[in-house]
Protein backbone atom coordinates (compact mmCIF):
# COMPACT_ATOMS: atom_id res chain seq x y z
CA UNK A 1 0.00 0.00 0.00
CA UNK A 2 1.41 3.61 -1.09
CA UNK A 3 1.69 6.17 1.88
CA UNK A 4 0.76 9.63 1.05
CA UNK A 5 2.82 12.69 2.16
CA UNK A 6 1.12 16.66 1.75
CA UNK A 7 4.37 18.95 2.42
CA UNK A 8 2.78 22.71 2.24
CA UNK A 9 5.70 24.86 1.39
CA UNK A 10 8.07 22.44 -0.57
CA UNK A 11 9.33 25.02 -3.18
CA UNK A 12 12.92 25.46 -1.19
CA UNK A 13 14.67 24.85 2.16
CA UNK A 14 13.07 22.07 4.76
CA UNK A 15 10.11 21.34 2.35
CA UNK A 16 11.66 20.70 -0.34
CA UNK A 17 14.04 17.95 1.18
CA UNK A 18 11.14 16.82 2.93
CA UNK A 19 10.02 15.76 -0.36
CA UNK A 20 13.63 14.40 -1.33
CA UNK A 21 13.92 12.32 1.63
CA UNK A 22 9.90 11.22 1.24
CA UNK A 23 10.85 10.12 -2.27
CA UNK A 24 13.77 7.72 -1.08
CA UNK A 25 10.97 6.23 1.24
CA UNK A 26 9.48 2.90 -0.96
CA UNK A 27 5.71 2.94 -1.90
CA UNK A 28 5.50 6.82 -0.90
CA UNK A 29 3.73 9.05 -3.50
CA UNK A 30 3.99 13.16 -2.50
CA UNK A 31 2.12 15.93 -2.99
CA UNK A 32 4.22 19.08 -2.78
CA UNK A 33 2.45 22.55 -2.56
CA UNK A 34 3.74 25.85 -3.03
CA UNK A 35 3.01 29.44 -3.76
CA UNK A 36 4.49 29.74 -7.27
CA UNK A 37 5.14 26.55 -8.91
CA UNK A 38 5.66 28.16 -12.20
CA UNK A 39 8.70 29.77 -10.27
CA UNK A 40 9.85 26.64 -8.18
CA UNK A 41 12.74 25.26 -10.74
CA UNK A 42 14.20 22.60 -7.74
CA UNK A 43 10.45 21.26 -7.39
CA UNK A 44 10.18 20.59 -11.19
CA UNK A 45 13.52 18.85 -11.61
CA UNK A 46 12.72 16.79 -8.77
CA UNK A 47 9.22 16.00 -10.64
CA UNK A 48 10.80 15.39 -13.63
CA UNK A 49 12.73 12.04 -12.03
CA UNK A 50 9.58 11.22 -10.01
CA UNK A 51 6.61 11.81 -12.37
CA UNK A 52 4.19 9.03 -10.84
CA UNK A 53 5.06 9.90 -7.20
CA UNK A 54 5.50 13.82 -6.96
CA UNK A 55 2.78 15.84 -7.79
CA UNK A 56 3.20 20.12 -7.71
CA UNK A 57 -0.22 21.45 -6.39
CA UNK A 58 -0.13 25.48 -6.22
CA UNK A 59 -1.42 26.26 -3.06
CA UNK A 60 -1.25 30.16 -1.34
CA UNK A 61 -2.34 29.30 2.17
CA UNK A 62 -3.12 33.01 3.03
CA UNK A 63 -6.09 32.51 0.46
CA UNK A 64 -8.78 29.93 2.79
CA UNK A 65 -10.77 29.66 -0.35
CA UNK A 66 -7.56 28.06 -2.03
CA UNK A 67 -6.58 25.75 0.56
CA UNK A 68 -10.36 24.26 0.32
CA UNK A 69 -10.00 24.20 -3.03
CA UNK A 70 -6.77 21.85 -2.70
CA UNK A 71 -7.95 20.05 -0.13
CA UNK A 72 -10.88 18.98 -2.62
CA UNK A 73 -8.30 18.15 -5.74
CA UNK A 74 -6.32 16.29 -3.58
CA UNK A 75 -9.04 14.20 -2.11
CA UNK A 76 -10.58 13.43 -5.47
CA UNK A 77 -6.79 11.62 -6.67
CA UNK A 78 -6.01 10.17 -3.54
CA UNK A 79 -8.61 10.32 -0.88
CA UNK A 80 -6.32 9.63 2.06
CA UNK A 81 -3.11 10.88 3.97
CA UNK A 82 -1.02 10.12 5.99
CA UNK A 83 1.34 12.92 7.14
CA UNK A 84 0.71 16.45 6.28
CA UNK A 85 4.04 18.78 7.17
CA UNK A 86 3.33 22.42 7.32
CA UNK A 87 6.56 23.78 6.27
CA UNK A 88 6.17 27.41 4.72
CA UNK A 89 7.61 30.24 6.92
CA UNK A 90 8.70 33.82 6.88
CA UNK A 91 10.71 35.83 9.77
CA UNK A 92 8.96 38.98 8.63
CA UNK A 93 7.92 40.30 4.92
CA UNK A 94 11.12 42.53 5.12
CA UNK A 95 13.19 39.29 5.37
CA UNK A 96 14.66 40.66 8.75
CA UNK A 97 13.17 39.84 12.00
CA UNK A 98 12.48 43.10 13.79
CA UNK A 99 15.76 44.04 16.09
CA UNK A 100 13.43 46.26 18.32
CA UNK A 101 9.74 48.06 18.93
CA UNK A 102 10.92 50.65 15.86
CA UNK A 103 10.10 47.81 13.66
CA UNK A 104 7.00 46.34 14.53
CA UNK A 105 4.25 47.19 12.37
CA UNK A 106 0.67 46.27 12.22
CA UNK A 107 1.64 45.47 8.43
CA UNK A 108 4.96 43.15 8.94
CA UNK A 109 2.72 41.52 11.78
CA UNK A 110 0.00 40.71 10.13
CA UNK A 111 1.62 39.17 7.20
CA UNK A 112 3.98 36.92 9.10
CA UNK A 113 1.07 35.87 10.71
CA UNK A 114 -1.13 34.60 7.85
CA UNK A 115 2.06 32.22 6.38
CA UNK A 116 3.48 31.11 9.90
CA UNK A 117 0.08 30.53 12.44
CA UNK A 118 -3.16 30.90 10.48
CA UNK A 119 -2.03 29.03 7.21
CA UNK A 120 -1.22 25.98 9.15
CA UNK A 121 -4.51 25.85 10.86
CA UNK A 122 -6.33 26.42 7.92
CA UNK A 123 -4.28 23.58 6.56
CA UNK A 124 -5.21 21.22 9.21
CA UNK A 125 -8.87 21.99 9.20
CA UNK A 126 -9.69 21.26 5.25
CA UNK A 127 -6.69 18.61 5.41
CA UNK A 128 -7.38 16.38 8.95
CA UNK A 129 -10.52 14.61 7.25
CA UNK A 130 -8.14 13.28 5.01
CA UNK A 131 -5.51 12.48 7.43
CA UNK A 132 -8.09 11.22 10.13
CA UNK A 133 -8.82 8.60 7.04
CA UNK A 134 -4.98 7.74 6.63
CA UNK A 135 -3.32 4.11 7.38
CA UNK A 136 -1.47 5.00 10.41
CA UNK A 137 1.95 3.92 8.43
CA UNK A 138 4.14 7.20 10.20
CA UNK A 139 4.79 6.50 13.35
CA UNK A 140 4.96 3.55 15.81
CA UNK A 141 1.27 2.04 16.03
CA UNK A 142 0.45 1.41 20.11
CA UNK A 143 -0.84 -2.22 20.58
CA UNK A 144 -4.09 -1.12 21.54
CA UNK A 145 -6.06 -1.15 18.82
CA UNK A 146 -8.79 1.21 20.34
CA UNK A 147 -5.80 3.73 20.79
CA UNK A 148 -4.01 3.39 16.98
CA UNK A 149 -3.81 6.52 15.07
CA UNK A 150 -4.37 7.17 11.15
CA UNK A 151 -2.46 10.10 10.29
CA UNK A 152 0.18 12.47 11.82
CA UNK A 153 0.41 16.31 11.11
CA UNK A 154 3.56 18.33 11.61
CA UNK A 155 3.50 21.54 12.17
CA UNK A 156 7.11 22.89 11.21
CA UNK A 157 7.56 25.20 14.55
CA UNK A 158 11.14 26.77 15.89
CA UNK A 159 12.74 27.11 19.33
CA UNK A 160 12.60 30.99 19.47
CA UNK A 161 8.21 30.20 19.15
CA UNK A 162 9.41 29.06 22.95
CA UNK A 163 8.04 31.95 25.53
CA UNK A 164 9.32 30.32 28.96
CA UNK A 165 12.92 30.36 26.36
CA UNK A 166 13.06 33.71 25.18
CA UNK A 167 16.20 35.08 26.26
CA UNK A 168 16.98 37.76 23.59
CA UNK A 169 13.48 39.65 22.72
CA UNK A 170 14.03 40.91 18.98
CA UNK A 171 12.05 39.19 16.27
CA UNK A 172 8.64 40.11 17.57
CA UNK A 173 6.43 38.89 14.41
CA UNK A 174 7.95 35.38 13.77
CA UNK A 175 8.30 34.70 17.57
CA UNK A 176 4.65 35.62 18.40
CA UNK A 177 3.44 33.60 14.84
CA UNK A 178 5.46 30.31 16.20
CA UNK A 179 4.09 30.82 19.88
CA UNK A 180 0.17 31.14 17.99
CA UNK A 181 1.45 27.63 15.95
CA UNK A 182 2.00 26.26 18.90
CA UNK A 183 -0.74 27.05 20.53
CA UNK A 184 -2.68 25.79 17.47
CA UNK A 185 -0.83 22.35 17.70
CA UNK A 186 -1.97 21.99 21.01
CA UNK A 187 -5.61 22.71 20.18
CA UNK A 188 -5.48 20.40 17.47
CA UNK A 189 -3.60 17.12 19.06
CA UNK A 190 -7.28 17.95 21.17
CA UNK A 191 -9.52 18.25 18.91
CA UNK A 192 -7.93 15.89 16.50
CA UNK A 193 -7.09 13.16 19.01
CA UNK A 194 -10.53 12.52 20.21
CA UNK A 195 -11.73 8.58 20.21
CA UNK A 196 -11.69 7.41 16.69
CA UNK A 197 -9.30 8.72 13.70
CA UNK A 198 -6.54 10.00 15.97
CA UNK A 199 -4.48 12.15 14.30
CA UNK A 200 -0.74 12.57 16.25
CA UNK A 201 -0.27 16.68 16.18
CA UNK A 202 3.46 18.35 16.90
CA UNK A 203 5.04 21.40 16.69
CA UNK A 204 8.93 20.33 15.82
CA UNK A 205 12.03 22.31 15.77
CA UNK A 206 14.66 21.52 12.74
CA UNK A 207 17.65 23.42 14.70
CA UNK A 208 19.50 26.07 12.85
CA UNK A 209 19.43 25.45 9.22
CA UNK A 210 20.86 26.92 6.02
CA UNK A 211 17.54 27.98 4.54
CA UNK A 212 16.58 31.65 2.93
CA UNK A 213 15.64 32.42 6.01
CA UNK A 214 18.33 32.41 8.46
CA UNK A 215 20.96 33.54 5.67
CA UNK A 216 21.68 37.15 6.87
CA UNK A 217 21.56 35.48 10.71
CA UNK A 218 24.32 32.66 10.11
CA UNK A 219 27.10 34.53 10.97
CA UNK A 220 26.23 34.43 14.07
CA UNK A 221 25.60 30.81 14.28
CA UNK A 222 28.50 28.73 15.44
CA UNK A 223 29.42 26.12 12.52
CA UNK A 224 28.75 23.18 13.95
CA UNK A 225 25.56 24.38 14.73
CA UNK A 226 24.23 25.51 11.75
CA UNK A 227 22.86 22.21 10.24
CA UNK A 228 22.02 20.96 6.24
CA UNK A 229 18.65 21.06 5.37
CA UNK A 230 19.34 17.29 4.76
CA UNK A 231 21.23 16.81 8.30
CA UNK A 232 17.97 18.68 9.79
CA UNK A 233 15.50 16.71 7.88
CA UNK A 234 16.92 13.07 8.49
CA UNK A 235 16.67 14.25 12.26
CA UNK A 236 13.14 15.34 12.06
CA UNK A 237 12.04 12.40 9.53
CA UNK A 238 13.75 9.96 12.73
CA UNK A 239 11.45 11.92 15.07
CA UNK A 240 8.53 11.38 12.93
CA UNK A 241 9.22 7.49 12.51
CA UNK A 242 9.18 7.04 16.40
CA UNK A 243 6.07 9.64 16.97
CA UNK A 244 3.31 7.57 19.20
CA UNK A 245 0.14 8.60 20.30
CA UNK A 246 1.24 9.97 23.35
CA UNK A 247 3.56 12.16 22.21
CA UNK A 248 0.70 14.26 20.61
CA UNK A 249 0.77 18.01 21.31
CA UNK A 250 4.47 17.90 21.80
CA UNK A 251 7.15 20.50 21.17
CA UNK A 252 10.07 18.58 19.83
CA UNK A 253 13.62 19.77 19.35
CA UNK A 254 15.28 18.30 16.13
CA UNK A 255 17.40 15.99 18.57
CA UNK A 256 14.02 14.88 20.40
CA UNK A 257 13.74 17.02 23.32
CA UNK A 258 11.04 18.54 24.20
CA UNK A 259 10.83 22.36 24.48
CA UNK A 260 8.97 24.32 27.41
CA UNK A 261 6.23 26.10 25.70
CA UNK B 1 3.30 64.85 42.32
CA UNK B 2 0.37 63.37 40.28
CA UNK B 3 0.23 60.00 38.34
CA UNK B 4 -1.07 59.47 35.22
CA UNK B 5 -2.08 56.25 34.01
CA UNK B 6 -3.66 55.33 30.43
CA UNK B 7 -6.26 52.49 30.32
CA UNK B 8 -6.78 51.07 26.59
CA UNK B 9 -10.31 49.63 26.42
CA UNK B 10 -11.93 51.40 29.15
CA UNK B 11 -15.37 51.79 28.01
CA UNK B 12 -17.00 48.63 29.85
CA UNK B 13 -16.05 45.35 31.76
CA UNK B 14 -12.30 45.11 33.00
CA UNK B 15 -10.73 48.45 31.46
CA UNK B 16 -13.60 50.81 32.46
CA UNK B 17 -13.28 49.18 35.78
CA UNK B 18 -9.91 49.58 35.92
CA UNK B 19 -10.55 53.29 35.17
CA UNK B 20 -13.25 53.22 38.66
CA UNK B 21 -10.80 51.88 40.94
CA UNK B 22 -8.01 54.58 40.05
CA UNK B 23 -9.66 57.25 40.45
CA UNK B 24 -10.53 56.49 44.01
CA UNK B 25 -6.48 56.47 44.38
CA UNK B 26 -5.49 60.20 45.50
CA UNK B 27 -3.38 62.55 43.20
CA UNK B 28 -3.97 60.35 40.02
CA UNK B 29 -5.49 61.03 36.55
CA UNK B 30 -6.33 58.53 33.91
CA UNK B 31 -6.69 58.49 30.32
CA UNK B 32 -8.77 56.47 29.22
CA UNK B 33 -9.24 55.47 25.31
CA UNK B 34 -11.72 53.07 23.76
CA UNK B 35 -13.05 52.79 20.07
CA UNK B 36 -16.17 54.54 20.20
CA UNK B 37 -16.29 57.65 22.96
CA UNK B 38 -19.95 58.76 21.61
CA UNK B 39 -21.32 55.38 22.81
CA UNK B 40 -19.64 54.69 26.23
CA UNK B 41 -22.18 55.82 28.10
CA UNK B 42 -20.61 54.64 31.67
CA UNK B 43 -17.25 56.12 30.80
CA UNK B 44 -18.95 59.27 30.10
CA UNK B 45 -20.78 59.45 32.93
CA UNK B 46 -17.32 58.68 35.05
CA UNK B 47 -15.81 61.79 33.69
CA UNK B 48 -18.44 63.86 34.67
CA UNK B 49 -17.70 63.40 37.98
CA UNK B 50 -14.20 62.96 37.79
CA UNK B 51 -13.78 66.72 34.80
CA UNK B 52 -10.30 67.31 36.05
CA UNK B 53 -9.05 63.46 36.49
CA UNK B 54 -10.02 61.75 33.52
CA UNK B 55 -9.71 62.17 30.23
CA UNK B 56 -11.97 60.16 27.66
CA UNK B 57 -9.66 59.48 24.06
CA UNK B 58 -10.66 58.00 20.72
CA UNK B 59 -8.24 55.51 20.17
CA UNK B 60 -9.09 52.17 17.56
CA UNK B 61 -5.96 49.50 18.05
CA UNK B 62 -6.52 47.51 15.38
CA UNK B 63 -5.39 51.32 13.12
CA UNK B 64 -1.32 51.55 13.76
CA UNK B 65 -2.06 55.36 12.52
CA UNK B 66 -4.67 55.97 14.57
CA UNK B 67 -2.44 54.83 18.46
CA UNK B 68 0.37 57.20 16.57
CA UNK B 69 -1.56 59.87 16.98
CA UNK B 70 -3.34 59.08 20.10
CA UNK B 71 0.28 59.12 21.52
CA UNK B 72 1.11 62.32 20.28
CA UNK B 73 -1.65 63.75 21.86
CA UNK B 74 -1.15 62.17 24.79
CA UNK B 75 2.48 63.26 24.97
CA UNK B 76 1.65 67.06 24.41
CA UNK B 77 -0.91 67.05 27.72
CA UNK B 78 0.75 64.40 30.16
CA UNK B 79 4.46 64.52 29.03
CA UNK B 80 5.02 61.17 30.86
CA UNK B 81 3.10 58.26 32.10
CA UNK B 82 3.17 55.89 34.69
CA UNK B 83 1.10 52.81 34.31
CA UNK B 84 -0.30 51.59 31.02
CA UNK B 85 -2.71 48.92 31.02
CA UNK B 86 -4.13 47.19 27.78
CA UNK B 87 -7.51 45.50 28.12
CA UNK B 88 -9.58 45.70 25.00
CA UNK B 89 -10.20 42.03 23.81
CA UNK B 90 -12.40 39.75 22.28
CA UNK B 91 -13.18 36.06 22.02
CA UNK B 92 -14.23 35.99 18.45
CA UNK B 93 -15.67 38.63 16.29
CA UNK B 94 -18.98 36.24 16.28
CA UNK B 95 -18.93 36.78 20.24
CA UNK B 96 -18.32 32.82 20.46
CA UNK B 97 -15.24 31.37 20.54
CA UNK B 98 -14.45 28.43 17.80
CA UNK B 99 -15.95 25.03 19.89
CA UNK B 100 -14.39 23.19 16.89
CA UNK B 101 -12.00 23.49 13.65
CA UNK B 102 -15.30 23.95 11.61
CA UNK B 103 -16.06 27.03 13.31
CA UNK B 104 -12.14 28.48 11.89
CA UNK B 105 -11.85 30.89 9.62
CA UNK B 106 -8.89 32.94 8.60
CA UNK B 107 -11.23 36.16 8.70
CA UNK B 108 -11.82 35.49 12.39
CA UNK B 109 -7.84 34.67 13.48
CA UNK B 110 -7.32 38.16 12.04
CA UNK B 111 -9.97 40.34 13.86
CA UNK B 112 -9.34 38.57 16.91
CA UNK B 113 -5.53 39.08 16.79
CA UNK B 114 -5.70 42.61 15.98
CA UNK B 115 -7.59 43.56 19.20
CA UNK B 116 -5.71 41.00 21.41
CA UNK B 117 -2.64 40.69 20.29
CA UNK B 118 -1.34 43.42 17.59
CA UNK B 119 -3.15 46.29 19.46
CA UNK B 120 -1.60 46.26 22.70
CA UNK B 121 1.99 45.66 21.01
CA UNK B 122 1.51 48.44 18.94
CA UNK B 123 0.60 50.52 21.80
CA UNK B 124 3.60 49.62 23.52
CA UNK B 125 5.70 50.96 20.15
CA UNK B 126 4.23 54.06 20.73
CA UNK B 127 3.51 54.69 24.43
CA UNK B 128 6.25 53.15 25.90
CA UNK B 129 8.50 56.29 25.71
CA UNK B 130 6.49 57.96 27.76
CA UNK B 131 6.83 55.39 30.07
CA UNK B 132 10.10 55.21 30.48
CA UNK B 133 9.74 58.81 31.69
CA UNK B 134 7.68 57.78 34.28
CA UNK B 135 8.35 58.63 37.79
CA UNK B 136 7.91 54.82 39.12
CA UNK B 137 4.67 55.52 41.28
CA UNK B 138 3.68 52.33 40.55
CA UNK B 139 5.09 49.04 41.98
CA UNK B 140 8.14 48.47 45.14
CA UNK B 141 11.31 50.86 44.04
CA UNK B 142 14.49 48.43 44.34
CA UNK B 143 16.30 49.52 46.93
CA UNK B 144 19.56 49.26 44.48
CA UNK B 145 19.09 52.81 42.57
CA UNK B 146 20.30 51.32 39.22
CA UNK B 147 17.51 48.82 39.42
CA UNK B 148 14.19 51.61 39.87
CA UNK B 149 11.47 51.77 37.15
CA UNK B 150 10.02 54.15 35.77
CA UNK B 151 6.45 52.95 34.37
CA UNK B 152 4.74 49.64 34.56
CA UNK B 153 3.08 47.74 31.32
CA UNK B 154 0.10 45.35 31.87
CA UNK B 155 -1.11 43.18 29.00
CA UNK B 156 -4.18 41.78 30.08
CA UNK B 157 -3.98 38.42 29.16
CA UNK B 158 -5.90 35.12 29.99
CA UNK B 159 -5.46 31.34 31.50
CA UNK B 160 -6.18 30.08 28.53
CA UNK B 161 -3.71 31.07 26.33
CA UNK B 162 -1.05 28.86 28.54
CA UNK B 163 -0.46 26.37 26.43
CA UNK B 164 1.10 24.19 28.58
CA UNK B 165 -2.02 24.44 30.55
CA UNK B 166 -4.69 23.70 27.72
CA UNK B 167 -6.70 20.79 28.44
CA UNK B 168 -9.71 21.29 26.62
CA UNK B 169 -8.87 23.17 23.23
CA UNK B 170 -11.05 25.03 21.52
CA UNK B 171 -11.70 28.87 20.55
CA UNK B 172 -8.50 28.44 18.40
CA UNK B 173 -8.45 32.77 17.65
CA UNK B 174 -8.64 33.73 21.28
CA UNK B 175 -6.09 31.16 23.03
CA UNK B 176 -3.48 31.84 20.05
CA UNK B 177 -3.56 35.37 20.43
CA UNK B 178 -3.20 35.78 23.97
CA UNK B 179 -0.52 33.21 23.59
CA UNK B 180 0.90 35.64 20.97
CA UNK B 181 0.43 38.60 23.35
CA UNK B 182 1.84 36.44 26.33
CA UNK B 183 5.09 36.17 23.90
CA UNK B 184 5.19 39.55 22.97
CA UNK B 185 4.93 40.73 26.88
CA UNK B 186 8.52 38.37 26.94
CA UNK B 187 9.88 40.17 24.04
CA UNK B 188 8.96 43.60 25.75
CA UNK B 189 10.24 42.83 29.14
CA UNK B 190 13.23 42.20 27.49
CA UNK B 191 13.66 45.41 25.02
CA UNK B 192 12.42 47.67 27.59
CA UNK B 193 13.93 46.40 30.53
CA UNK B 194 17.54 47.27 29.41
CA UNK B 195 19.18 49.72 31.59
CA UNK B 196 17.46 53.48 32.45
CA UNK B 197 14.24 53.78 31.48
CA UNK B 198 13.17 50.25 33.07
CA UNK B 199 9.41 49.08 32.13
CA UNK B 200 8.13 46.56 33.71
CA UNK B 201 6.23 44.18 31.32
CA UNK B 202 3.68 41.81 32.80
CA UNK B 203 0.60 39.09 31.21
CA UNK B 204 -2.09 39.15 33.93
CA UNK B 205 -4.77 36.62 34.20
CA UNK B 206 -8.06 38.54 35.64
CA UNK B 207 -9.88 35.06 36.52
CA UNK B 208 -13.21 34.41 35.11
CA UNK B 209 -14.93 38.08 35.48
CA UNK B 210 -18.31 38.56 34.92
CA UNK B 211 -18.33 40.42 31.77
CA UNK B 212 -19.91 40.78 28.06
CA UNK B 213 -16.74 38.32 27.04
CA UNK B 214 -17.52 35.61 29.35
CA UNK B 215 -21.63 36.01 29.60
CA UNK B 216 -22.25 32.92 26.96
CA UNK B 217 -20.11 30.88 29.05
CA UNK B 218 -21.24 31.80 32.41
CA UNK B 219 -23.30 28.78 33.41
CA UNK B 220 -20.24 26.40 33.26
CA UNK B 221 -18.49 28.77 35.73
CA UNK B 222 -18.95 27.50 39.28
CA UNK B 223 -20.32 30.35 40.77
CA UNK B 224 -17.56 31.05 43.80
CA UNK B 225 -15.25 31.61 40.18
CA UNK B 226 -17.22 34.58 38.84
CA UNK B 227 -15.62 37.33 39.34
CA UNK B 228 -16.91 40.86 39.87
CA UNK B 229 -15.18 43.14 37.76
CA UNK B 230 -14.73 45.05 41.07
CA UNK B 231 -13.20 42.10 42.82
CA UNK B 232 -10.82 41.13 39.72
CA UNK B 233 -9.81 44.53 39.52
CA UNK B 234 -8.98 44.86 43.14
CA UNK B 235 -6.85 42.10 42.63
CA UNK B 236 -5.00 43.09 39.83
CA UNK B 237 -3.85 46.51 41.13
CA UNK B 238 -2.37 45.12 44.34
CA UNK B 239 -0.68 42.52 42.38
CA UNK B 240 0.22 45.71 40.67
CA UNK B 241 1.24 47.66 43.30
CA UNK B 242 3.12 45.11 44.55
CA UNK B 243 5.12 44.47 41.25
CA UNK B 244 8.97 44.27 41.70
CA UNK B 245 11.82 45.12 38.72
CA UNK B 246 12.61 41.01 38.62
CA UNK B 247 9.05 40.27 38.03
CA UNK B 248 9.03 41.67 34.33
CA UNK B 249 8.27 39.37 31.98
CA UNK B 250 6.07 36.94 34.05
CA UNK B 251 2.33 35.61 33.48
CA UNK B 252 0.53 36.23 36.94
CA UNK B 253 -2.99 35.39 37.68
CA UNK B 254 -5.17 37.35 39.73
CA UNK B 255 -4.14 35.53 43.17
CA UNK B 256 -0.50 36.42 42.57
CA UNK B 257 0.77 32.62 40.88
CA UNK B 258 2.37 32.42 38.00
CA UNK B 259 0.94 30.53 35.49
CA UNK B 260 3.55 28.52 33.05
CA UNK B 261 3.33 29.79 29.40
Amino acid sequence: MTSVVLVQGASRGLGLQFCRNLLQRPSTSVVATCRAPEDATHLQQLEASNKDRLEILKLDVTQEDAIRDAAKLVKEKFKNLDLVINCAGMLHPSGKGETSLRDVSTQGLNTTFLTNAFGPLLVAKYFSPMLAAGSGSFGIQSENAKERHSGILVNMSARVGSITDNGFGGWYSYRMSKSALNMATKNLSIELGRPRNKIICVALHPGSVDTDLTRPYQRNIPKDKLFSTTYSVECLMKIISNLRIEDTGKYLAWNGKEIPF
